[in-house]
């Protein structure tokens, strides 16, 4: 079993995209901070990033097949992608969807998840430790 | 002429992904199953799918120069993709909307279709034999 | 087993009633083409139509008793007749819904169908083809 | 050519039902002031009153049918009954829709009429006279 | 006096249409249930049903003329016919309004009665027992 | 007693402006139909246009001090000036809302007037004519 | 078993708040009538009453523990709250909403009421006499 | 400083009130997890719960005037009270919403929370184990 | 400084027009009042008012220039003005919104004011006292 | 006659919570502010506070029988309690609703009071000087 | 042919009239400008400004006439005055929206234009270069 | 620096799809059109086009990094795609939207854009010139 960390469209800019709503820590450093977490709860992480809905979909699918627990950041895509909903009803090890900001505080349209209603739980407005919550909720039950 | 069968995203795991709304024949026996009806009929007729928009625009754009008829199951994209229907917007040879679930027994975001709006006809809610259906409505007109 | 073809308010003007919207086939000719097409597929098929909603319910629930499979053009009674609904609820062997035109390129009001989350499905914008393609389907079953 | 003057549920009531908003004159005075107002204007009026949507509906096919303009109070069916809506369509003779109260300074869900996007014209508020102007309005034509 | 229970679309189908939301009980025992009912409470009970709106408005206005206390199930036609709401509006020697089921358990559709707001009271959900209770205040005002 | 009839914004270009929508008749012939149909009803009658919503407010004023009866096309008016509703409040000698067009046929915005709640009647669609059916109504009152 | 009639906020004022639409009995009458109606049932009947949401929710617990059937009328809190809907959801015995005046003649905010989707049946409209109704029909089951 | 778990309506009700939503976890052995929990952080952790909006609101102040973060499960609260916001919007040392299950899959309205807008973060979904996700997120900040 | 006193559309009829609401109180009177008013709290006071939108920009702009507090009954323009509120929200030297009536309590419509957003305050219900009570806030601060 | 002054949830923190709000007066600087302003207008004025909703609406029970006018600032009950304007519904000798801030320059949800349409009148936007504007002009009857 | 640049309510005000928004041109610089900006192009151009309706409806009666091509800043009148709106539906010869602000950013309410759907185009947010943009177009075409 | 024109989905198919919305230009004229014009205005021009959103994102994410100004036509993506608009908001050397139609005349659906709030400016309904006059705007600055 590996834990796939999964995150949606320009996430891949983190800590350069407006810092002061998504904070200064790198995309790259996120990737290392999760990969430690997953040693030190003794699970296999891993992490990856895509602007593009089919490689995401596709990412889905295989977790399905795999049998992996999912956390995912679907950023914009949370929104608007019913796709995306529609690939990750399948997953049945656990999904849990991470927002590094409390999307409840922002724009209206941000306050509708697609997601959500196929999720397990759901994080938001902790930052980057959003995702070692997640980590340390699947590894714990 | 061949008429094209165009499907959407998560479409591939036909089968495989909540069999107890999408039924149990995988998408490799769908492609048999047209491919044959086709047969049948006497026309050609060409299945594909894809979880890329961009793909499915692609398809469309050479369908809209080549003539040929659609067969279309927009999945998720019914309900979000303007760029889909724009395209489609272009076909004058027949466009047939095709649903596997009866979408209007199902959540409210999925009972509003953009493709209906400029496709031909619709057909929801028969399983598999809604393709077979429309291929045999474009066939006999 | 006798497959009841039902047809709701001014379906008897059909031919002469918008023919731009509604095609210039009478409702004598379409009885005659579902006839045709039953002995064609080798089943029995009543065709019937009414302006009368109580007549409507009262052939419903005949097909209830009957266990007989329905397909029903409800015509302008889909957007209004919960009463309709109600009993078609009750039917087991089968009812397909069918409208002439593509109502999801009409008005608004027309978008919505009491009848579809009774339905097993829906066939919407195939003209008078659309109640063969129904036929079929049972047929097919 | 007749002037056909329509009336729809709970008109045959007029005088007995709610006076203070429909007045005192009965449904009998009605048709007796119509064929008068007829006599006037040199015109022949036909004057009739149903519960019975299909009734109507069948006194529309034959207005449509005769070429005959139609004199409207489709009552509480002005909100409810597309299928009344639909017959109308057929009409090209003229169709005036009457009102005797002002539906606009009632209950919210009567100022919408499927009716008024089919008509010539409405006429709303003027008690039994509106039905005088709109046979005045046809004559004049 | 003469209390008239009246009852709209598809109760005569009681215990046969969707027994587990409308109970077992037929229309047969049900109209006995009344009957007797009405003898316990010294009262004269009439107990009707029809699938025909017309012959609805008839026997409201009816009622008015006779000044008889009304016990009415208008299913269906609660939420849609406008029609009826203004029969009812006639009368003046009291309405009960009874649905078998609890109308806002279910959907949304149904939550909304036109019959309400002309109706003294309202009761709903307690299954045939809501006619008994519709009498029991009829004889006890 | 003179009756007033005012005539809003846009109206002074009548038969110029859009005179597939609004007709031919240009607003000189207009007042002269009026006048002449003053004439024959026996009743004085001022025709008045004006762009200028505070002269409107202020002719409003004056038949309220006049107790004269007013004809009014409040034209875009009807939809955006609670001013001019306030105003006709006013009127205790009757008020007539004329819409040239058949406003229900139009934009949804033209569909809500903010006048018709405090005129006596509404008449719409009829074209110039409508003015006449006013003046008609007014003097057989 | 004891049925709780329980009593939400203001109706301690029975009788003296707004008499003509609460009607004159007192809640001191009422209590005493609810009793009578116990003994004469044969059944044990507690009637409280309470302005403080927490109060109410102490006495649903314990209702719930006992399982004890309850007639509840929530008042405003029909309106407001769910935290009382949650409450009640747990009650097994039996939950009967009772409204004195008929909410659906009343301000549309008074038309929704959280506690109807977790009763059993509604009553509402016939004054101190629903109490009555729902006790009844608790002894009758 | 001491982290102070706020409890509110039903929620000492846990294990008991609708266990296929809420789990069997009683509200007891909830304080005793999250008092464990403290100690393995280090942090101090005072657990209360109230039915009562006045206390609840009082514990709030008493946290803004003492600087103790809050771990707050506001219950049907959320989607209700403005008082609670209003009272939260006064904390300055941390404020984490919890809800024990996800309300994103319930009823449309628990969808909406007033607190979400006053609070650093959100965390639905995970069961009892979302408190501690958010003792650890304080402890780790 | 002074205080501009500004009245919109209708107001100069305050007395005559639907005294039931607005008063019996005359324009000429109201303006003596808080002319009177004006010298009891040694503040200078300009009273106007006009149904001219132009005429009131002009003052607003002057009052704007001159660095006059406004005291305004905007009447129905405060419901479809945002001319007059973009003209208002110039205003630095204070902006009291004063309505003679509870607008609360009236139509719908009316509970909007574009105003409202850029005034310091706003008062309604006092009849012409709410005048005074600005007069005194002004003077006051 | 003593005039209630009563405050809702919250209030008691004035001047300690979010003072850019509420301004830095403090709660007890109110009361004294109040208190001196009815002896300046020679009347008995009695300032209290509560967090508690029931304990609310026991005063405004009392003042109701005791015949005493209230100013009320609802706070947040303002826009959620009906039990609240219930209560004050029975008020017979005014009732004036004071808001500190001007609540239509806030959230949407602050724009609608449940209080104002059984209010005399409304106050908001003056900060505390809206209570002296209120206890004048109960004074100036 | 002459260029017409028409400007609606308080844009007289520009430079003074919230110039964080507006910008600091004045509206005679304005004017200058666009002269100049004519002179370049070769076209003659008249600028205006009115806050009166009355006054703005002529000068597009005027330009009708004449033939004229319109630039027109419809300023707050873009989002209430259908009179605008129909007086504009009559050019012939081209018109412009132009907004100086990007009206898509501000509140919900400037978003939608009455103007819009009659315009040939729209500028919005380009500052008082938008003029210039507007000019250059109607001299390239 | 050079001038990022940005055009999306279907915008490949200019002057071939649906000619007498989009007009007759061809891509491949439209994008020497820019080039021309970024010659004659001194600036270097950049033309791309893509269906596929990731590519999209992509090169709005490299005009971040590069600084450089974007035009751009975001076609359907302007009503669905909330990554875009998250991408855009990093852009700080302007952002010009430009639509080919005035999309205010079309379906309701594209009225809306999420790319505007993160504009600088807006212009829709010029043709290809469109793409001109936003060029020009961003040489002038």
């Amino acid at each position: 079993m590996t834990i796939q960390v999964l995150n949606g469209p320009n996430l891949g800019r983190l800590g350069l995209r407006e810092p002061e709503k998504y904070g200064t820590t790198t995309y790259a450093q996120l990737v290392e901070l999760l990969e430690a977490t997953g040693r030190d709860l003794g699970v296999e992480v891993q992490v990856r990033q895509t602007d593009d809905e089919a490689e995401m979909l596709g990412w889905v699918h295989a977790a399905a097949d795999a049998g992996d627990p999912v956390v995912l950041n679907p950023a914009a895509w949370s929104h608007t992608s019913i796709a995306l909903r529609d690939a990750l009803a399948q997953l049945t090890a656990g999904l849990v969807e991470v927002h590094i900001t409390n999307i409840h505080q922002r724009e209206e349209f941000r306050h509708h998840s697609y997601v959500s209603a196929v999720a397990d739980g759901v994080i938001a407005g902790f930052g980057v430790l959003g995702y070692v919550l997640a980590l340390q909720w699947i590894a714990q039950r």
